[in-house]
């Protein structure tokens, strides 16, 4: 399938990367071509630029928003939260519409240092602006839960762990779900639908504790588990 | 040891009931003794009132917010979110000076139906507020995350899941976690010391997935657990 990943920061590389291995083909979209290739520094995190990651991925294509909207049949918003929506407006209304958008950016706010609060939260959050800025596109917020490692590669978390999906458009859920499946590993009986894309807040709103959890772990490799008992009655 | 649970509702009267069953002292507090003992209607969840629960419960004590808190060496915050700040006013900050406050409360605002919203969430946390308004007090956020049947018995959910703990004092968080072992059950691998006060906002945050995934499972006997795999490196 034609993906285009919308946003070339480490957690596009990681999913892009898993997704060539699953035989897809990929295109790459960021605001100016040129500048993605001139930029030579390590991100915030010290994770290597996009110009050095995309010569070892020789099949991998780069173009803009835009074009990697319109080449892509599904795509990915893997974009910094705070900058989705102008990067999304970027890639087009009419490169979008009809297709499934799996969102799995988060709104995080670093701007007053560690530990990030949420751009938008609560009554609201960045899956909803999304989908309602682009209504025509089937919104799947999924994987925004996790590290980019453990998003491709569920097994790096030994037993139990949970992928949560929200959108509107129970198809396009059950489409995402058999990519999870194919293309990342992750086991039907993983998933938990959480409902319309409302409940994007409720997996947003994670962050904030996800980012406390990794400080106090020191561990990327970690997930939420939802452990359930015998209903009672 | 002498309890006051500050609050009557179905939270309070699950802990107070196991904290009975440990051999402890257990006083309630609200705002209105004749009131409280005067309702005879269920609650909004159909959970019988107080006045009759307490009828099963001869040893248990009721009295006003400042009297359960001045006789209880440590306190349990148990009452409504958006009204704790002014029944902890009316315990009075002379009662919970230096002495350990649970906090079981989340800021839930229902008053635009389901789902609720938090009264506060992100840049701050109703944890915060009540250690801002009693400075004297030893805040220890926990137990929020979960319904009332499984802070009091973790076996209600089989496997591993967690307990989170928050608090700026240490000795607090220490002597919170023999409590939840000693009265409760908790293992103490289960407990996760997340840090100081502000990291309840993370715990507060996780209650708009708990009802969403208290929806879609149809089971209040669930909780979360925070899988983890090796650390790369």
């Amino acid at each position: 399938m034609k993906i285009g990943i919308i946003g070339t920061g480490i957690v596009g590389q990681v999913i892009g990367a898993r997704l060539l291995e699953a035989g897809q083909d990929v295109m790459f979209g960021t605001r100016d071509v040129d500048k993605t290739l001139a930029r030579t520094t390590p991100d915030g995190y010290g994770n290597p630029p996009f110009s050095q990651w995309i010569k070892q991925q020789p099949q991998v294509r780069l173009g803009t928003f835009r074009e990697a909207a319109a080449r892509g049949q599904t795509i990915f918003n893997v974009t910094a939260g705070v900058a989705s929506l102008a990067a999304l407006a970027l890639a087009g209304q009419e490169n979008l519409r009809g297709k499934i958008l799996i969102d799995v950016a988060n709104p995080l706010d670093s701007s007053q240092g560690f530990p990030p609060s949420l751009a938008v939260c609560n009554t609201d959050s960045l899956g909803e602006q999304i989908q309602r800025a682009f209504p025509e596109a089937k919104v799947v917020k999924t994987l925004n839960t996790m590290s980019a490692s453990v998003m491709v590669n569920p097994a790096l978390v030994p037993g139990d762990h949970n992928v949560f999906l929200s959108g509107n458009d129970v198809e396009a859920k059950a489409q995402v779900s058999t990519m999870l499946t194919e293309w990342f590993g992750w086991k039907p009986e993983s998933m938990i639908d959480l409902g319309d894309i409302t409940t994007a807040r409720g997996t947003e709103m994670l962050l904030p504790i996800w980012v406390r959890l990794f400080s106090v772990l020191q561990n990327p490799f970690i997930n939420f588990h939802i452990a359930a008992g015998t209903p009672p009655g």
